[in-house]
């Protein structure tokens, strides 16, 4: 299937190199294409790593590893296969995770919880072993590539290489951080799964920085939503190396711990929003900001059953400012609401305000505003002090071809 | 909007008149439309009244008060109002309520309290209460009409009229159960809402008739989505008239209670499958039967994630055994579930089993089942002996096409 680009997709960013960090990709062939599609990440040795995953039941066996290998806090190499996702198989999943650590430690003398493994692509189709040896027996020989390449390699069916950096003071030096993603959420033909990998050359313990990396998860990548449907296999791995001058981060009294942590969420919000901006047929980029909840998770709670709706989502695509669909949404969110209250506005324009209409609002910009392709809705529920941010993409009939009209 | 009628529609079926009960239906106008738009049901003394409401925590005024007035127990008259939801539109929203509910009473000299109202259509504009006043002078003077009269007076996007019966005995006497419904999803113009009512001249309590109704509702509208959201008006009323000579049904004691609990059921069961079968731009009924779960509820939660899920049902729609889609919306329900033992059929036949692909199962008998328009697909978690079926239909362009496309 030939993916359009999305009319939202960004360019790919000029991104430094940190130094240690060196990133190979190969063709282990896992699908009958011609591109690179296994990558090798090697980090230098005492890298922190930490780890967010879907809250899939059903994970796959690269997630379960990984939630296992965070626990001991060090990494010195990434894998990521890209065509096949390896879960939902059962024992043989297990032993091609297996065999690609033992491979890799093997090469690198290191320990095998230090090696960390994801694969991405169709469910139920054990990884081919034969062409994960060939393909590391490759990718471990091959010389150093760009991030871009690695953005590249580790995509499916992204329709544009997904890149993001950013800068933080810690006492007198400047750390960088990097990061890679891919994603488009579920999408055919079994191929998306978001997965994210940061690197930067900041010194973080392993146990702050899962910390850090878990609260700017919950304010980026757990506020995005394409279709309300989770892969087995999400996951977001920060390695931090160290090999900056600049004093270790260790907790929130380190110098330099707070301007770290805005970077991190950041970076990470950058990087949930260009799996937003190719979200499957999405026409428009879409931020909702709820205000006056009961708490800041209702608030989530309340914006992502805006954003799931499929009802908000077609309007927005029809460029209607369809303020019933969203009270109704808000309505059965299942979270404090009291429809007397209740305020919203497109593009900052109130059309709808303590449970009324607004007569007579001004039209004309609401209009405009639609037409735009990032577009704004606002809700106030007006009965406390919670709010969130949640970011989601329109349905359109794109999303209905990628899914519907292929065949797998 | 013209809408196509759906492929799925069911003809109106042949319904008997019941003692007592008459139906009458006039033009309000309450939109630019040449049909009926309210209507009004007279029902005899000492019927008694059960219901069911929407979840929505922005419901409207009609529910508010229905839900209050359920409490009282009795019912001698039912107006409905098609084209306007009355939803969202504060204090004058109520008073467009309770001008319907004073002038009825007035009517019929009974209690404001025995009136029920329920309005169907775009939200946010409060109910026209000239237009009312002047389609209750109308509605209240006319001739009785049919039920399907009555089923296509309170439509609104609805593309064919719905209606269904049963019978039970109790006793030595056989009781009818006659049952209107509208919905087809929310739907554009925001003009969906499920509205069902149900009528029978068996005699049963007050308060047994709303725990028969609220049992019957759990596994019946309760497990029926056609794009996950839900209206701010949602109702499902049943009056008992009382006026067959079996005897009173009051507890599980009484007899006849078991036969007409399962009537109910079954009424409402043929009822939510007619709105299921309106489903915008459906082409296909799917049923999803889940069992192996933890317990009943977990068993509906999962049938309901799965159901709900954009790309199960574009699968489907594109006639695609994809369970890998399957097992991602099991994963994300949030409920008990292990890889490892879940099994997936499509038209009786396994296509994954324990965790694994089943190799080489016999794909033939499944793409027919899958090219047909009832979609039968059976998830066994493993796990224990919860089980819940849940019906729902395809997502299709044609969705997009009445949600999207169109402007309000």
């Amino acid at each position: 299937m030939d993916l359009k680009q999305s009319p939202l997709a960004k360019a790919f960013p000029n991104l430094p190199a940190l130094p240690g960090v060196a990133a190979r990709v190969a063709r282990a062939g896992y699908r009958d294409w011609e591109r690179a599609d296994i990558s090798f990440v090697t980090l230098p040795e005492g890298t922190a790593v930490a780890g967010v995953f879907t809250q899939s039941a059903c994970a796959s066996p690269e997630v379960e590893a990984g939630r296992y290998q965070i626990g001991q806090g060090r990494a010195r190499a990434l894998v990521v296969n890209a065509g096949n996702a390896n879960a939902f198989t059962g024992g043989q999943g297990r032993a091609a995770v297996d065999l690609i650590k033992t491979r890799i430690a093997a090469h690198l003398s290191c320990s095998q919880d230090e090696v960390f493994v994801s694969s991405t692509g169709v469910i139920g189709e054990p990884l081919p072993q034969d062409k994960a040896e060939a393909g590391l027996a490759e990718v471990t020989q091959t010389q150093p590539c760009t991030w871009e390449d690695l953005a590249a390699a580790i995509g499916t069916t992204d329709t544009y290489n997904k890149g993001a950096m950013t800068t933080a003071m810690v006492g007198d030096t400047r750390v960088t951080l990097v990061g890679v993603i891919k994603g488009s959420g579920m999408i055919a033909p079994d191929m998306a799964t978001m997965l994210g990998y940061i690197f930067t050359d900041a010194a973080v313990s392993p146990v702050f920085l899962q910390d850090l990396l878990e609260a700017a998860n919950a304010e980026t990548y757990s506020c995005i939503t394409v279709d309300g449907d989770t892969s087995t296999s999400d996951t977001v791995l920060a390695f931090a190396t160290g090999t900056t001058i600049a004093p270790p981060i260790e907790s929130t009294e380190s110098a330099g711990a707070d301007a770290f942590a805005a970077a991190l969420t950041d970076l990470c919000r950058q990087l949930a929003h260009l799996v937003v901006r190719d979200g499957e047929g999405a026409s428009k980029f879409i931020q909702i900001r709820v205000s006056g909840a009961s708490d800041n998770a209702s608030a989530r709670k309340v914006g992502l059953a805006v954003a799931n709706s499929p009802l908000v989502k077609t309007a927005i695509a029809g460029e209607d400012a369809n303020w019933g669909r969203v009270v109704m949404a808000v309505g059965k969110a299942g979270e404090p609401a009291d429809r007397d209250k209740l305020s919203i506005a497109f593009g900052g324009v109130r059309v709808a305000d303590k449970g009324l209409a607004v007569p007579g609002y001004d039209e004309a910009p609401v209009a405009t505003h639609l037409k735009g392709d990032t577009i704004d809705l606002a809700v106030d529920l007006g009965i406390g002090s919670g709010g969130a941010t949640v970011w989601t993409c329109d349905l359109t009939h794109g999303y209905i071809e990628i899914n519907a009209d292929y065949r797998s």
